[in-house]
């Protein structure tokens, strides 16, 4: 993979806010090296449709052309249906699948250096005949053929900061053993498996793609209070502090599990390069609270580096110019950092 | 009640760090009007120990009697067995809550004006023959005879905030429809009646204690994306969508059920006075995080303002000194502010 390869952006759901966030971008002049994946045509309406000065121009993958000042390079993916601002259409969601898997390829054969995914409706991808969908980041490990990710969030500051560590202000980062399952399936699917799968693959790419040489990893418990000894809950007892016990005695520095209420102050997340939460909820509401809205998602755990926005398609606002594209761009100038890091990790292989 | 009517602070496990805070906030000259509960020798000791200038003085319920700068009023209640610093004994449990009945029962006869906990220890409670006792916010429920209370976390900025309302600083409130829960059990314990009886409770304290005319409420899904249209969970169709309609019908300002991960951004948070979450670590990780360890915890629903600390009894840390008192303090200053507030309320009617 060449440094100077591009990132892409997958416009993701031609009728959400995901074209349009990212010709925005493009207008601002921030998609220097960059290459929007998705339908010409469309990009051409809806940026005629918001006002926006700029060339739509098509390339071929490896072509090296890429974004510049005025002008927004596509790689295309044909619409199988027009798409409108706001109106969801199933017959499109194979092209919506289409623009992962160009960018998949492109990653894995050093055209492009990382992948940024704008917002995907998951429903209406079922809807289109994929009804084992669940969301990009199970679509990306199976087409990948890797057995687990893990979803980490991480606020603006913390792209920005100098060190690696939380140090007092509000950056954070926060990945998830469990992901997008009912509330009442997650006790279930904390297991001692997950948890040590999870946990050296967070700490392998906090090395590899943040180039944290020791990660520091606070661990949460799954119950209030990190179950109060038992009282609250037993999974702390027979799944979490086995769990981490047997991670320290593999060298990783695992800390917990510390009751998730607490584990978000000063005095405990100093020093810590991410926060370990067992689900949702627990670790991303504090996150975002973090964040002010402006946090990215990137999965580990891939032989890629994807990151993603934080928010979903936006239907109701698709159109009208006012989406907020910062989401986007955090998630662009991350991917271009992991994926310099990660360059320069295997070049020093 | 009077106006001039102390304030209480139950001084909690006498092991831990509640004493010494109590003398602390004393000696800092912070207790005007304040009286404690607790054993007196215990407290000499501790000011001893710690070095505290500080007179201690027994004095009676309805005395009159307070603290001023210098001197530490106490209502006495009797160690069964002298306490060390850090060393849990069950002997003392019936004393923990003999201090709890005495701030009821003033506050109940017009002696006092609101009471503050320091923490106790759930633990050896239940194991000094108290084998019921599941917490503070519990036992003054049924000591007050009363089927329902709200436990709410406010951070220190909501204390001082001018308007009640959420306004882009770190201010907030948050309600929790259920309390100490193992995980597992959290999905079944969020009924109809359970959302309906809190909300209701939240919306008249809201405006009793904390004088808000017409609150507005913001509710938390249970499920990840507050279920994302059934796909993440049914609880939010089947149950928390019904109770808010039904809510919304008799003229509460209730919204939602929202995402809990973008709940807690200034788009959302703007103009609500407080937000309730379905469950503990879903609402207080953000707000501690939110208050960097300066939160208090609101008991609404009793015939009695009481309040407390947002933290545990810091076993390791009692007898040195270190503690930090800030969240007693807190804690003090809500439970001043409110009681002014409840009897203005009380004097109008």
């Amino acid at each position: 993979m060449s440094n100077s390869a591009p990132l892409l952006i997958t416009t993701g759901e031609p009728a959400g806010i995901g074209p349009e966030i990212t010709l925005m971008l493009a207008a601002n002049g921030q998609l220097n090296n960059t290459v929007a994946i998705g339908d010409t045509q469309l990009l051409k309406q809806r940026a005629s449709l918001l006002g926006l000065h700029l060339d739509v121009i098509e390339a071929a993958p490896g072509s090296g052309v890429t974004s510049s000042p005025g002008h927004l390079v596509v790689w295309p993916a044909a619409l199988r249906e027009p798409a409108l601002p706001g109106v969801l259409n199933p017959a499109n969601a194979g092209y919506v699948l289409e623009t992962l898997q160009i960018a998949v390829d492109a990653c894995q054969q050093g055209h492009a250096a990382a992948m940024v995914t704008a917002p995907l409706h998951k429903g209406v991808i079922i809807e289109g005949g994929f009804a084992g969908f669940t969301g990009h980041t199970e679509w990306l490990r199976d087409a990948c053929g890797v057995d687990e990710v893990v979803m980490l969030l991480a606020t603006d500051q913390a792209l920005h900061a100098q060190s690696s560590r939380w140090q007092g202000n509000s950056d954070l980062r926060v990945a998830l053993v469990t992901t997008h399952l009912p509330l009442r399936d997650v006790a279930d699917a904390v297991t001692y498996d997950k948890i040590t799968r999870i946990s050296r693959l967070l700490a392998t790419d906090l090395k590899n793609q943040f180039g944290i040489a020791a990660p520091r990893i606070a661990v949460c418990g799954l119950n209030p209070h990190a179950g109060e000894d038992g009282h609250l809950g037993r999974e702390e007892l027979d799944v979490i502090i086995p769990a981490l016990k047997a991670l320290r005695a593999e060298g990783l520095d695992v800390q917990g599990p510390l009751p998730a209420d607490t584990l978000f102050t000063p005095r405990h997340l100093a020093g810590v390069d991410a926060v370990l939460a067992m689900y949702h909820d627990q670790g991303l509401a504090v996150l975002k609270y973090a964040g002010f809205g402006q946090a990215a998602n990137i999965t580990l755990g891939l032989p890629l580096v994807r990151t993603s926005v934080d928010h979903g398609t936006a239907l109701s606002l698709a159109g009208r110019g006012t989406a907020d594209p910062n989401s986007l761009g955090v998630a662009l100038a991350l991917a271009k950092r992991l994926s310099a890091q990660r360059a320069n990790g295997l070049n020093a292989l």
